[in-house]
């Protein structure tokens, strides 16, 4: 039996579009979720079950996220084109 | 003793911008803090803290009232010209 997504992990939603883009901002600049969590002064697996879209996070770790990656928190909630 | 806003409620944070966009949002379309409550399915008080930027909301919530107001979860976290 497949469970279906719920609608906050349905591919079109917030949380994917953030994990998408959390992950590729990351790549880029060559850090691991440990090294992420670091900047953003939060816990590895904090970042971890962001990315698996497992976790409602609030909007001041958005900002948090978003100043460690040098976005604003508006473009982590921006669908990339690859995505 | 003026008490300094905390960081979250600078008026460049995130949950500035928030607040400054639902207003925005809310009064083009005529609705009260209570309309946007129903039409998201949360708590007028609830519109209300995040709207005096009290309200550190989740990620699931702000994608609830960018859907409620026909917008994107991004859209709420752009400052807006006017802002």
């Amino acid at each position: 039996m497949t469970v279906p997504p719920s609608p906050q992990m349905s591919s079109g939603s917030a949380r994917h579009v953030l994990a998408q883009n959390l992950k590729r901002l990351r790549a880029e600049r060559g850090w691991s979720q440990e090294q992420l969590a670091f900047e953003a002064g939060l816990h590895r697996t904090f970042v971890a079950h962001v990315e698996r879209e497992v976790r409602n996070i609030s909007l001041d770790n958005i900002e948090r996220l978003a100043k460690s990656l040098g976005v604003s928190p508006a473009a982590l909630l921006t669908p990339s084109e690859v995505g």
